[in-house]
C-alpha cells in the first residue's frame, strides 16, 4: 500500500479545494480571519531519542505545518491512542514533553481526547495533534507562487532526525550522539515576514528529506529546481552514517528545516534574517527556480555535473515521524 | 490503565482553562470571533456494523461535539493510521463514508493526514477528526451553566449505537438488526436556539451513556439531578438485548442523542423544538435539576422509588467510538 495509491484513493473521494492545493495545510476565511488549520498523525519508532520523543514531534511537526502557511501557530488538540500495558511512566514522559514543547512553540493545548487499545492493536503510543494559526499575510505562501528567478533557500543542515532515529532503531554506537533537529519554526518565518521579504512558498523537510519536498514543489508549481550540492550542508557524522548505510541526507527527514522560495532579489535579505534566529542560523541560499524542465529537480555538482533528484516512490525510512 | 488515571496524569500536565472545563470542546476567541475546536481518535471495532463505520462515526463525533459546544460545525481535519495489509476496498468504503457523512453534516474536510504501521502494529484503521466551528451565542452552553430548576431534556432513545456494535462485534442473530443511531446534532442544536430557547448546557450521550454524562454535569455543575425512569425511551429489541448481556441501557453509548439542560420555563418550547427535526423526533422532558445532594444524579422509578446512578470507574464497553 504505497502512498500513491492512498493519495490517488483519498484526494477524488474526500475532494476539497484546501486538500487539492497540496499544502501542509489549510487556509479557510471566516468572517475576516485567514485561518491556518492542519493535523498530522505520529507513529514514530522508537517513540523516545535522541534529542526528543514522540511529543515534542507532535507538537513541532503541527505547528511547523501552520508556519509554512505563513500563520502564526496558535492553539493545539492533542489525541493519545494508548496500547494497554503501557508503562505510565513512559505516558508520563511523553505528556511532559509535549507540554515544553508547546511552551517553546508559544501554542496552547486547548482540547485533547484519549483512547485505549489491546496489547498488540496498537504500539505504545500514537499521538495526533491538530493546529489552528492565523495568516496575517493577504497572499498567504503557496506552492503556486512558485516562479521562475525564485531563489530557493534552505535553512540549515539535513539529516539529523532521520538519523538519530535509525541509529536509535538500530542500536547504533556512534561517536557523539547525533540528535534530531526537532524544533518550531515560526520564528525564522516571522523573521522573513519583518524584514519585508516577499515569501512566494515554504515546505518544512519532513518525510523524504529536501529532495522530495522540492520535487513536491517543483511538480504543483510546474517549473524546474536546480540546487548546488556544494550549498547544501550535512554534518560529517550525519554523512558518515549515511553512507554507511547507503542513505542519501537529501531523502532523510529532517524536523526543523525548511526551504523558502523568495524572489531573488530578497535572496540575501532573507538569508540575512534567517540566520539572526538560532534554529534557521545555517541558512543557505541553495539554488533557484528554472522555467524548464517543469516538475524537475536537479543537483548540480561542484565540478559542474547534474544529476536528477527524482521522486522516490516508496519511504525510505518508514514511521520516522 | 484507567480513563481517570489518565485524567489524574494529562491535566495537570497540558493545564490549560479550556482543558479543565472539561467540555466537550475548547471555546477560544480569535479577534472578533468565537471558535469552537475540538478533536476524538476513532478506534472503534468491528470498523463497520449494522447501520454505519468508523467513517460516519468520525465525523458525526466530531461535528457533535462542536454543536454540544453551541457551534456550527465548518471544517474538519482527518488523519489515517492504517494498518499494512488493510484492504483497499475497506479502506475505499470508509473513505466513502467520511465524504457523504460530512456533506450530510455540512462540514469540508480541508486538511488531512495518512500514516501506515505495519501488521500487528495497528487494527486496520484509526481514525481522528479535529474539528472547527463558529459560536454566535454571546454566552455559549457549558456545563458551569446548569443550575437547580433546569429542565433536563433527553432527545430521543437510548442504547442503540452500543448495542448494534455489541451485537457485530458478539455475532449476535437479532430479529430485526438494531442499527447504530450515528447522526449529526447540529440541526436539533440550531432548533433550540432559533426558538430562542437559552440553552445553559449540551451533551452527546457518548461513551457511558445517559447516566456517565449526566454524572459528569452534576459533578463539574455541583448540583443534583433527578430523571423519570418512566420518560425514557428504550425501544423493544434494545432492552431486550441490553437484558441478555446485562447492560444497562443508561449506560449504554449513543452516537445521535445528546441532552439539553434548559430554564424550566423553556422546557415545553425546547422539546416542542427538537421534535419538527427527524433526529430528535423523540425528545423527551427527563428530568430536572436539584440543588442538593450536588455531584448526584438519582433516578425515580414509575412508583417512586429513587436509586443513584453511579459513574461507572471502567469502561463497560470499550471500543465503542
Amino acid at each position: 500500500m504505497t502512498l500513491e495509491l492512498i493519495e490517488r484513493l483519498f484526494l477524488p473521494v474526500l475532494a476539497s479545494p484546501q486538500l487539492e492545493a497540496r499544502h501542509d495545510g489549510a487556509i479557510v476565511q471566516l468572517g475576516n480571519l485567514q485561518l491556518a488549520f492542519t493535523t498530522d498523525s505520529y507513529v514514530v519508532r522508537p517513540i523516545e531519542f535522541p534529542g526528543g520523543s514522540i511529543g515534542e514531534l507532535a507538537v513541532y511537526g503541527t505547528v511547523n505545518d501552520l508556519a509554512m502557511c505563513g500563520a502564526k501557530p496558535l492553539f493545539l488538540s492533542v489525541g493519545f491512542i494508548l496500547e494497554e500495558g503501557l508503562p505510565l511512566e513512559v505516558l508520563k514522559r511523553v505528556a511532559h514533553a509535549i507540554q515544553r514543547a508547546a511552551r517553546q512553540a508559544g501554542v496552547t493545548v486547548v482540547t485533547g481526547d484519549t483512547k485505549v487499545v489491546e496489547r498488540g492493536k496498537g504500539d505504545q503510543v500514537f499521538l495526533n495533534t491538530s493546529g489552528i494559526g492565523v495568516v496575517e499575510l493577504e497572499t498567504p505562501p503557496a506552492p503556486a507562487r512558485v516562479s521562475p528567478g525564485d531563489a530557493v533557500i534552505v535553512s540549515g543542515d539535513l539529516g539529523r532526525h532521520g538519523v538519530a532515529i535509525l541509529a536509535a532503531r538500530e542500536g547504533l554506537e556512534l561517536e557523539g550522539a547525533i540528535e534530531t533537529d526537532a524544533a518550531p519554526l515560526w520564528e525564522p518565518v516571522a523573521a522573513l515576514l519583518r524584514a519585508g521579504i516577499e515569501v512566494h512558498c515554504l515546505r518544512d523537510l519532513t518525510r523524504g528529506g529536501l529532495a522530495s519536498a522540492l520535487n513536491e514543489i517543483a511538480r504543483a508549481a510546474r517549473v524546474g529546481i536546480e540546487v548546488d550540492e556544494s550549498a547544501i550542508v550535512v554534518s560529517e557524522p550525519v554523512a558518515a552514517v549515511c553512507e554507511m548505510l547507503g542513505l542519501d541526507p537529501l531523502y532523510v527527514a529532517n524536523e526543523g528545516r525548511f526551504v523558502a522560495f523568495v524572489p531573488w532579489r530578497d535572496a540575501e535579505r532573507a538569508v540575512a534574517a534567517l540566520r539572526q534566529v538560532p534554529v534557521s542560523s545555517g541558512a543557505v541560499l541553495a539554488g533557484r527556480v528554472l522555467e524548464s524542465p517543469a516538475g524537475v529537480v536537479v543537483l548540480r555538482s561542484a565540478y559542474g555535473s547534474r544529476r536528477v533528484l527524482d521522486l522516490l516512490s516508496g519511504e525510505q525510512l518508514p514511521r520516522i515521524c
